[in-house]
């Protein structure tokens, strides 16, 4: 009996047995994070490589490394989750950059910003559309409606804001970070709007009236989430002047100011409101009101706490990107047409870059028309710099396209399974062929 | 056609219908998160209040309001989840009291602590095991088995550390705090290892070799799990310091010290050892070596990052047990005999008392024996007190409750059912009568 005992399986771990598989799996997505900070630290010298690259490349090999282990039956940990990335990752991340955000320069080119980031993607949306319908339609590539087609055109007319903020330095290229940036926070909405408009969209009913109700319930919504943004960060600033926390305590002040910032995005979401929108102007309140109001811990305590998740959800989304592109079930039945595959992705490719030169390039022209000072206007250089950087495409093309074609078993249908793996290429290939040109173009 | 469009549900929102429900509830929590923390800061002239008994009422509160608006249907938004709670909440709550615990006092009463924690506890375990045997078996409350009785003393045993960290000062009362908080650390692995040793345990067998191997087994894992937490420690030290991250980013050290800490927590886990522990160590370490070597601002932030993540996972556990205490299958089924529910939560009641002073003026004698000065002696009203702080039951007990009694459907049972609530009649009354004692009995 002793001896029976004596292999009696006795543990300290406090979780059962069940939760082992999701303990491994969070074990390895932490000590992955790890290994990419310090690779990326040690490549930074290397003008080539950023975290963001190095955590696609590590996520990419983890998932060879996974599904050479399980012999192809699975590629990845845990399915590519809308929730994950819209609850959690991505508010760090956008309130952040409203957080860290040069006000000054942002408010000067507003107007400018929000040309490209609200007129420029319905263009880049049309283009993209239209090529999709006129180009991919005819290649019989599987069952695919026209709202599909549409979807496409939202889905490719989301540029990645979070990598532009890996490869554009604030410091160094001020002007080109804050269009590009703020292009990107604006698009990302505007986008997002386009794509669950169509989802509800009566196609075959289009008439002019339709189309401004359309353009005046986006602006009223847009204006409504920026307006709660504003609230909320100026809420947070009366509650922690009036209340003046920091005669006790300093994690009260940070605990109020990321709740508050935390409240705003999923107040947002709940009013079916643009969340992206909301946390971006709350941290720019945040920054500006909020910020002087606390103590001088305080102050260092969030301005390095919130670069800090948002520096881990970056590379955590990254890494998780990777590891999911491998997903085997999307691959097998894409593969089945491998030429077709390849000619959609490039034909996407292609539109991509056409649609975004087809506004980029007039846009600025009219932009310019209204600057006088000659420093204010954007070069032509500048405006090659701003089509590359905006021609990444990240999570939120992912997130969109998983959503339309990668519902429960859809992948079976040779069309979707196209479609999510056509994405998955357009954004692997865009993310680290884009930024090195980005990273070097910048630099003259 | 138009006015069909008007009321199309355009929305700006990213997440899809079947999310709204989680949105809704996050943004309901994260509401009162903030509600705590201002209610918890106006009362806190009011030395009957703090943050955890507020988060415990506003829970009980919006539990009542939740009965009541969905007619008795349903109290809570989500169930008690332990792996919410083991994987997410505790280990903030842990390392940063590791993190920020005065480590020369902590270790000068190292024997007694472990006396108290490992010792004490068991002895505390014998006593309402023996008492639960001895009487609540007698009141035929329904099947429930030997081991079922083993289990309700490891969960009466596990103090909760967090509640006591909440009353007890560290700066007014250092040895009093050192020694409950010290305890409660040690005491969690060891209830935990207990509570999962009666579940493997084959009871008819049990001689002299069989409890010898255990103990030796349990102390292994014990210094394994120290062990691992202070490698994990000196580990970021080093890495910090070869690599020195300070030269271009705070975030980055920030993020490797709060990615290295939970690691080693999830790799404890992972391991079958005690992650409590673990972390636990890790933090002692990391303050006193990582800390020294991270630039000005990156000791600033960890410093207050780790406490607000700590204050803010305390504050959601308290909220959570609250809202939690009230499901309302559980309370239907116990007070189908109501009579016996309220005499089993007062034998509970009275054998955790008895259990708690059986060890703590024993322990106390043996250890004032050892020390010379009479500075370092326990008094005798500073014994009272810690019997007192440590009358505490929290979230561990709640959790190792949820695992024995109710696994699903399993709340059907009548002893299952009636368990269940006693754990929460405990918990709750303990919490709130107990801290106030402490507040005021440490004051002296």
């Amino acid at each position: 009996m002793a001896v029976h005992l004596g292999s009696v399986p006795i543990k300290l771990g406090v979780l059962s047995e069940s939760d082992h598989m999701s303990v491994a799996s969070i074990n390895l997505f932490v000590a992955l994070l790890c290994a990419c900070i310090v690779i990326g630290h040690l490549l930074e010298e290397n003008r080539w490589m950023n975290e963001s690259i190095t955590a696609l490349l590590i996520g990419l090999g983890t998932g060879v490394i996974i599904l050479l282990t399980t012999k192809g039956k699975s590629s990845h940990l845990r399915v590519f989750s809308e929730e994950l990335f819209f609850i959690y990752l991505l508010p760090p991340i956008i309130f952040n950059a409203g957080f860290q955000v040069k006000k000054k320069r942002f408010f000067r080119n507003f107007m400018t910003i929000m040309l490209f980031g609200a007129v420029g993607t319905l263009i880049s949306f049309i283009i993209i559309s239209l090529g999709a319908i006129g180009i991919i339609k005819k290649m019989d590539i599987g069952v695919l409606e026209i709202g599909d087609y549409l979807a496409v055109g939202a889905i490719f007319s989301a540029t990645d804001s979070v990598c532009t903020l890996q490869v554009l330095s604030q410091d160094e290229t001020p002007l080109l970070y804050s269009l590009v940036f703020g292009e990107g926070v604006v698009n990302d909405a505007t986008s997002i709007v386009l794509f669950n408009a169509i989802q509800n969209f009566d196609l075959g009913n289009i008439d002019a009236v339709t189309v401004l109700k359309f353009v005046a319930n986006f602006f009223s919504l847009f204006f409504t989430s920026t307006f709660l943004g504003a609230f909320a960060g100026l809420f947070s600033a009366y509650i922690i002047k009036k209340l003046y926390f920091g005669r006790h305590s300093t994690d009260r002040e940070v605990a109020i100011m990321i709740l508050m910032a935390y409240l705003s995005y999923m107040l947002a979401e709940l009013l079916d409101l643009s969340g992206i929108l909301t946390v971006f102007f709350c941290g720019i309140v945040m920054s500006h009101y909020t910020w002087h109001n606390v103590t001088e811990s305080s102050r260092v305590t969030t301005t390095h706490a919130f670069a800090t998740s948002s520096f881990i959800a970056e590379i955590f989304l990254f890494l998780y990107v990777g590891m999911d592109a491998l997903d085997i079930e999307k691959w097998k039945v894409a593969s089945n047409s491998p030429g077709k595959s390849v000619a959609v992705s490039s034909i996407l490719l292609g539109m991509v870059l056409i649609g975004r030169a087809a506004f980029v390039f007039p846009l600025s022209f009219l932009s310019n028309l209204s600057k006088k000072s000659p420093n204010e206007k954007i070069t032509f250089k500048q405006q090659v710099v701003i089509w590359w950087a905006g021609l990444m495409r990240g999570a939120v093309s992912i997130a969109l396209a998983y959503n339309k074609f990668a519902r429960p078993g859809h992948t079976q249908l040779r069309g979707n399974a196209i479609m999510i793996t056509s994405t998955i290429t357009v954004v692997l290939f865009n993310t680290v062929q884009g930024s090195q040109h980005v990273i070097r173009a910048s630099k003259f």
